[in-house]
């Protein structure tokens, strides 16, 4: 399969400043063979998508999220977490079967695909069914079994993980892979975080793993080890592997240069932290040390939706207040974020993230002749300060349209709302 | 003209939980003459919109903008306010003619339409050219032209105001009201704001001005007249009328104090405060006082969009952040704010900001049934948290349908973009 994308505008990010305001792009199988100007190629093309008044840029990565908990999306906003832990989301928790989980995560496949997100880094349980899901659709994932030491047996959770890495990384023609998933320094024992990373080490698998999330966080891990949850998870052996560190709300100096020298990629999630009153993470401050920071949404508990264009919005504004510097995280460096830094710290910076030859044809394309986005002094601008979801007119994953004039090419959205109906009717006896 | 629209559901906004899962409203001529169950009336409509899916609510208000500004849409991000007003913004305002800000008018109009604000507050110059655009496109608008002292003739401003409060305050059959818009406490001489109060009294006119924005402005106050700038705007004889206060981010408990004795109404524009690294007002500390807090975008330059939605998500996420509670600013109340306490601010909460019976008929149709807004646990939820303006689907105002089925009915977008390139052209010498 051929495709031919013309005249767009195009946002590579290779630069920052690489854009071309009139340009094609050439697709063969699942690889981009060019990236320039309008050209005269004398070749034919299986598909040709014009894309006047439109923006083309790689797709964006989703660094950190539980598609699952679509299914209780607005069950139970505005309290405390752990009052919404614990008297909404585990209760309905206990009774998610495989194949809620199935569903929920092609719900919010299917809002990935259309927001323009190609690929997302996930944790949860009855993780095969999320990987079916992924596996299905089209989409690239990278995949964790949450995993907990306070209660059950450590050696099932580690074998468990073991076979979800075996039966699963490299999976769907490459499109997904696996990490170890324990959940968060205050759920995660020293020792079993131990048998954690001798199993990273043994696998060659990465970590994915909240880490200093909130104040309380920091606290419990403060007195019941007299250090700091960076410094924990580093004393565990946790760090000496690759890491996808989800929040990084509350460091100190000395945990950003314990990132930095270990190289933790985190993954910040403006939206769920501003949500749960988590706080405002130093993402300027890590940027500048050298640190790469990837975005993401968390769930849609905690958002509520996946929507990367307005995480990114909400970023570059958090930042912003946060250090009331209206310098502070620039459009250009949560577009960053949510490409080629997300695309680092979930291991594929060799494959997508930006637009380049023989890179993987991950693409999408946003919509710009429209009021909101007009007049188009600076695309990138419009795209992270103005353009909403709802403006992505075609998303690409390895040179396949799964999103086509907005509409979704491989997911059956109807069938969908019908299955997560019925979830929804046992989980709550509706 | 007689409207059924059946089969949504409706959040009514005339107590938090008046809400219909299904229901149906019916319209005549401008104004809503049922909104309930649904029922079997006997009669006859000439138009019947089907909301299968879809949630009916008030129309959004915009309490603060400057509409004319999204010619400059990106035109200078991320950088200080003085250097991105005195290099980026002013040579361009110095260019503008009348038709530039007819036409950036229509674009914002043909934005907020499509976005479901039925109703919006705007402070800036060539008002008359705000006046046509907003007459002829069928919006609701509150007009103030924007005045400053330190610059120009005070008695031709003063005119000019009385001139343009007479020429179309009560306007295009009602929907356009006119308020006097002195700028602020740092542009505009006590004498001055004294003088403009008067005009105010004479002729029963509100007033729009922005007040206590950032920290710069509350320390140049305070060094030039020993006072905050409420206890300024108080002193020169502002707040004796209706006021319209946009921004009301650095505030004394005594500034609130005087807030609520004078009944002013504060507009919080998140995003704009973000943006601009302002600061965070203090909104929930308002609401509990009992002053009223409407919601605003502030122009496309510091936003850089005039999407309501997003805005109220900003509103609930900021608020929830800067306070460290969760609680803080429910979805409810980010709703209300710009719904019925904006309808309030401009003085129209007898016509506008609730659906009920006897009211105008301003009311907006976002279509749920998407990836994004599934399930439905919370309609309220999901319309703050989850949607994006790209999911309104019918904006109606005075029973006019303004946006059917999210394309505009009455407003050429083609040529606006077309008369807005002509407009770039000539000020950027493109």
């Amino acid at each position: 399969m051929k495709i031919l994308i013309k005249n767009c505008s195009i946002i590579t990010m290779v630069r920052p400043d690489d854009v071309y305001s009139v340009g094609q792009i050439e697709i063969e199988e699942d690889s981009i063979t060019y990236v320039g100007t309008v050209r005269e190629t004398g070749q034919s093309f299986d598909r040709v998508i014009d894309g006047s008044g439109m923006t083309a840029l790689p797709g964006l990565i989703n660094g950190h999220t539980h598609t699952a908990m679509s299914l209780m999306r607005g069950y139970g906003d505005d309290i405390p977490l752990m009052k919404w832990l614990k008297e909404r989301i585990w209760p309905v928790e206990e009774g998610l079967t495989g194949k809620d989980v199935y569903w929920g995560a092609m719900l919010s496949i299917a809002e990935m695909l259309k927001s323009g997100t190609t690929a997302f880094a996930d944790m949860y349980f009855f993780m095969d069914e999320v990987a079916r899901a992924a596996s299905e659709a089209g989409i690239r994932a990278d995949l964790s079994i949450g995993m907990v030491s306070i209660t059950g047996d450590w050696q099932e959770r580690l074998d468990s993980g073991r076979r979800f890495f075996r039966d699963w990384n490299g999976g769907a023609g490459g499109r997904i892979n696996v990490s170890l998933g324990p959940h968060a320094p205050y759920t995660c024992a020293p020792e079993f975080l131990g048998k954690v990373s001798g199993l990273a080490g043994e696998l060659g698998a990465k970590i994915h793993i909240h880490l200093s999330e909130t104040l309380d966080e920091v606290r419990q891990i403060k007195e019941k080890y007299g250090k700091t949850p960076f410094e924990y998870a580093r004393d565990a052996g946790v760090l000496g592997h690759k890491v996808i560190g989800a929040h990084c709300v509350h460091l100190t100096d000395d945990d950003m240069q314990i990132m930095r020298e270990y190289g933790v990629n985190a993954v910040h999630n403006p939206e769920s932290n501003m949500k749960l009153a988590s706080g405002i993470a130093p993402v300027q401050t890590m940027l500048d040390m050298g640190i790469n920071v990837a975005l993401g949404t968390d769930s849609s508990c905690s958002n509520n939706n996946l929507d990367m264009i307005s995480e990114m919005r909400s970023a570059a504004l958090l930042q912003k207040v946060g250090l009331m510097d209206a310098e502070a995280l620039p459009a250009v460096k949560a577009l960053e974020m949510a490409t080629r830094n997300s695309a680092k710290a979930l291991g594929l910076d060799d494959r997508v993230g930006i637009l380049k030859e023989g890179m993987r044809a991950d693409i999408i394309l946003v919509d710009m002749n429209k009021p909101h986005l007009y007049p188009q002094h600076d695309l990138i601008s419009n795209l992270v300060y103005a353009a909403n979801s709802g403006d992505v007119a075609y998303t690409i994953i390895d040179g396949k349209v799964l999103v086509d004039k907005g509409c979704l090419t491989g997911i059956d959205e109807e069938r969908v709302f019908f299955e997560v109906d019925n979830s929804l009717k046992r989980l709550f006896n509706r």
